[in-house]
């Protein structure tokens, strides 16, 4: 292990030019394409055979049998138009990496150099997804039948609020599930001065809102983080008439399964009660692919904690009801989800993620690398 | 008519006499028994022929044949302390005639008096009524079967919000419909730190309360005055309990029938759905016999007005959600309810009816004698 | 005023042809250069003295000196597309006369016709008025100064929830004030999945929407009208994402000053005081210049009862919450606002006002003209 | 430690029989005097010195100088009729050890007769203290100045949610902080029908409970554990009349005192404010002691962890919202609270703590007495 963390030092150049090639050419959701073939190049110099999976994404193949472990990065940017002011600068209007994938990709590069040079027994599956924000990416790419055989993934995600270098890691429930849904109630419109002729879906709507408070404060367990957000309201175009349907759009999050299928069903439940308890009707859907929460097992949490503790700073990792499309290839087998800090105050890198001013401390892109590299050869050889 | 106005005037001072009489010895409701005796023996003197019908009521026949019209009086006290310093002063501590029906009677009674003297063509029935106060002794009068054959119901209330001496007459919709009902939810009690294993009744309440805003101020007409009050509240025994049921008592107020019955089937219904909405159960009653609206014939109130307008200060009556059993009267016949004014600044007769300091102006009550006599008189004579 | 009804009935094929004419040819508020033009024409060929005011207003004067009369039509089509197959429909795509105003300039124009031939002593002033749909052209005339010597205004509405001619007239209030609101959350936006480091507007925006209900339920007396609606929302623009900012706008209607004047300053109190205490910020600010209520004169109301009997089946006019700019005259002097009734169910003739079926039952339209003239003749010679 | 094992062991018979003994006389907070009296004579007994601290408090001291250690158990019984049919049922009617501090007394009297013959180095102070059940006995003991020079606090709680013979460790938060409120609303009582004429207190309570929901909803991280439970609301005495004022009693629990002081400021605040939005006045209070969270050592957690595990089935404690008074100990040094699992289905010991038919799996009373004395030990000897 000693050797992989001097490696990786050693790569530290190579990982800070690499992550500032892929920061300045910033690829969206599903366009993936250039960084998708600078990935495969990569792995290929280094004897690494590659497969093309989910349009724009690359596995690569290290090694043959015995057990089978996966690192995972993932490489999409997002429609931020940078603010920074530093030399690789995003080179795309309105496109820019603003949430440290471009450091994703280069650590997990610079962990198959690693790799490729100390071959561990076993084999390595290194996942280059494209399109984890919002295009479940991670989904597709776990489903591909390409993964099957895995049995175990690890993932790392660069994270402002962590101080630069610590490495977090905590078993079970890291980041939530997430859901996106639309209500719709449908009334009846009218004058604005005669709503007596009228079933007012604005009023109904509220109802639902305040109704649905409860789910939250009465009937999921305090113990159970659980959040239920409105977005976005739509209703109306005017002030005199009483439109006939009013919308929202909103998410749902939690850290269970359970937590979550409570949450979702009860929220439709009482939209569709509440409506027809006002003489409306209201319709409940889910608009996007439901995102499952990421809990990672708590085996491989205790032994990355063991693996990586004589090399770096590991804490427990703070949690947040944010989502990651990582939680899909825990289905798959057990899955740890890691946050390496990047937030480095004397450097001004204090910006939170998707922020136009977001950055990355390179100082620890190594770790990155070395961290993917042990606990890679820990698992094989466990 | 004219005469009438001089016999009225010319028994003032029995009339004040009678109420002070009456007012010394307040009785309550279905309690009015000495009130009842002394009504009977003042309408024999006058060869007036008297039925005792619903326990403490009674009617008094004069003449017979020809129209036949009823004047009605209310004869309870309440259950009050009377804090007035007058000679006249309750003789019976915690009742007291608080409302007028003291001089109701008396005005009436006067009314027999002048009509015993110049025996119009026709029949006259005097109505003596009890349990106004909640005691629905109206209905009771009314479905006796002694009223069926009237033609016209004439009533007059002291009223403690119009000047002295002036008579309020509106035809239409003069007082309002009263309900009185009960929710009562019923949910799962437990720990006040685990809502999650109860199903919070009180929570349930609020949501009942909040929702049930909307049948005023959206679903009946805003031309339709509507009252929906929760008078009581009353759930659980202390604070860190979640109780297994809540409860609500209130009153619904509507001017017409439509309305009415409107609000309560919608109360109803929205209690119940939106304790569904919650997994609870909500059971909505009535818990007293409704009380009509009071609707002014339009032709009696037009004829009233013609009538009195010579002799007295007609206006228009203002109107209130407050209630009457005089309503059942005209499930009958066409009714008139008029409003006779009392309130007299100079003398500090200011308090409203059911006030511990409520008094009468007594210089009216000769008017209340000649409106009941002359409408008697112009009806039969029509 | 036989010879006005008689005077009427023979103009009755002119009155078709000239609100035909009208309704081939819509114009907007404040574009009725063509309308105004012909109205102006049509006046000076019966030798009325005619003025432009406010841009594309007319007035008209007849006679001088004496007592001082007004009448009104307003002039405007509306923004809709026509959808009656008929001869004379709407020659100009997207603008129509969905409201009637076309009736209402032939029938003044008839009033014309009459007046100038009967030639009452006094002077009367017609007024054409601008821009009644929503361009506040009635508060334009009224300020002008051309109108301050009138003595009692006159309008008539033909109106589709009124069986044809039938002549709808009540002393007192008839049509609402009518104001328009915005209410501004500010909060501060954020994370969907972090609602505790943001302040959610929208969450706000219910629970101002909450409150305000208690403004009707429970502050106005329930005698009183009044509707608050909300018309519109708008608010967010994803899902995942609470915004800093939400919006709503409404409308407010009463019959008096008093219950419009606490209605605006409560739900401007309750918004901002129901902000703060979620620690937000709301802006309430009324969007147009107030419209008062249509208050009829009491004398001017009896004395048209009384005049139109004879010859026309006069009602109590039935209220709405509606408003109109007819309201601005009676700042001047005392004011009747009638509807004239076109419903006609056989002609097919029952689509409301604002729809793209509406229609005049145009049978009438000789009592609108003799409405008109009999009341300027008999205020004139009172 | 195997030494403590085995002597805990032996004790078994004594530990049910003193269980038994304390069951069947069972006392209310502040009233332990038999129970006292006992436990003095029992330490004595073992030639441990005791004080009488608290009213009925006892501390027992053994040994002198070195480190100082503090061993706590609770006293009172609750005021439950027990239904259970057992031969050491209570015997004092109305009384029940319903939470199972008998069980508490015993273990720590069986680890004083553990500790009185192994004489670890150092000081053991044995906590007997009154009232945990709403008396806040914990507080008066902590601030008696008896135990100023503890250094460690350990406290076991048998737990009926734990299987038998578990023993729940876990550092940090376990059990909540505890705030009983009154809120009260002052409003203007009046007639039920004139809601316009009053301000109306139910009203007002109904917003406050609606508006407090988004404290949990949007104010708090969905990572805070928090409740804010109503158990007990009190408004109004009939149905027909509004009341003046309006009542309701509830209860704050949070796991850190930031969200507590924050959840009772922000309550009271909304109260407040939203009263004032309705033209009433709310008054927010504290009525009782406020109780902190229950927050473990991790330092004494891991050690009781590494000490335990050899010998007991050591799990991470569930946590609840419940609190203890153990809390106010550790303010003065770092403190450990321990779930000592007795649900036991074979034997029916199924039902939660403060039910009439609660009991305890008395084949655990060695385990609690072992783990008492091993702690102890090893902390003096750390």
């Amino acid at each position: 292990m000693k050797e992989i963390i001097d490696l990786a030092k050693g790569l530290q150049p190579w990982l800070v030019e690499t992550r500032r090639r892929l920061h300045r050419h910033p690829e969206l959701a599903w366009e993936e394409v250039e960084t998708s073939r600078f990935v495969e190049e990569e792995l290929r110099k280094l004897g690494i055979e590659t497969k093309k999976v989910a349009k724009t994404g690359v596995i690569g193949i290290l090694g043959s049998g015995g057990r089978v472990v996966a690192l995972r990065a993932d490489m999409d940017a997002l429609p931020i138009q940078e603010e920074n002011e530093v030399p690789y600068r995003s080179e795309v209007p309105g496109k820019m990496h603003a949430c440290g994938h471009d450091a994703h990709v280069a650590m997990l590069l610079g962990a198959a150099r690693i790799l490729a040079r100390i071959r561990p027994k076993g084999t390595v599956k290194f996942i280059f997804q494209p399109a984890e924000e919002g295009g479940l990416g991670g989904k597709r790419m776990a489903e591909s039948g390409e993964l099957d055989d895995v049995e175990a993934f690890f993932g790392i995600h660069v994270w402002a609020h962590l101080e630069s270098g610590k490495i977090g890691i905590r078993g079970g429930p890291l980041w939530a599930s997430a859901d996106a849904y639309h209500i719709a109630v449908k009334g009846k419109g009218g004058h604005g001065a005669m709503p007596h002729r009228t079933v007012d879906p604005i009023s109904v709507l509220v109802s639902i809102f305040e109704e649905s408070q409860r789910i939250i404060t009465r009937e999921v367990s305090p113990l159970e983080p659980l959040v239920i957000t409105v977005g976005k309201v739509e209703a109306g175009t005017t002030w005199n008439v009483i439109p006939g349907e009013a919308h929202m759009w909103g998410t749902i999050r939690a850290f269970t399964q359970e937590t979550r299928d409570y949450a979702v069903r009860r929220l439709g439940e009482i939209a569709e009660a509440v409506a027809r308890a006002h003489r409306a009707e209201a319709t409940f859907e889910l608009t996007m692919e439901p995102i499952p929460p990421t809990v990672n097992d708590e085996g491989l949490a205790r032994m990355a904690k063991e693996a990586l503790s004589p090399y770096l700073e590991v804490v427990e990792a703070p949690r947040e009801l944010v989502a990651e499309d990582f939680s899909f290839y825990s289905r798959i087998a057990p899955a740890l989800f890691i946050l390496l800090g990047i937030r480095n105050e004397e450097k001004g890198i204090v910006y939170p993620h998707h922020h136009p001013r977001f950055n990355v401390d390179e100082d620890v892109l190594w770790m990155g690398s070395a961290t993917h590299a042990i606990l890679a050869k820990r698992f094989l050889e466990s």
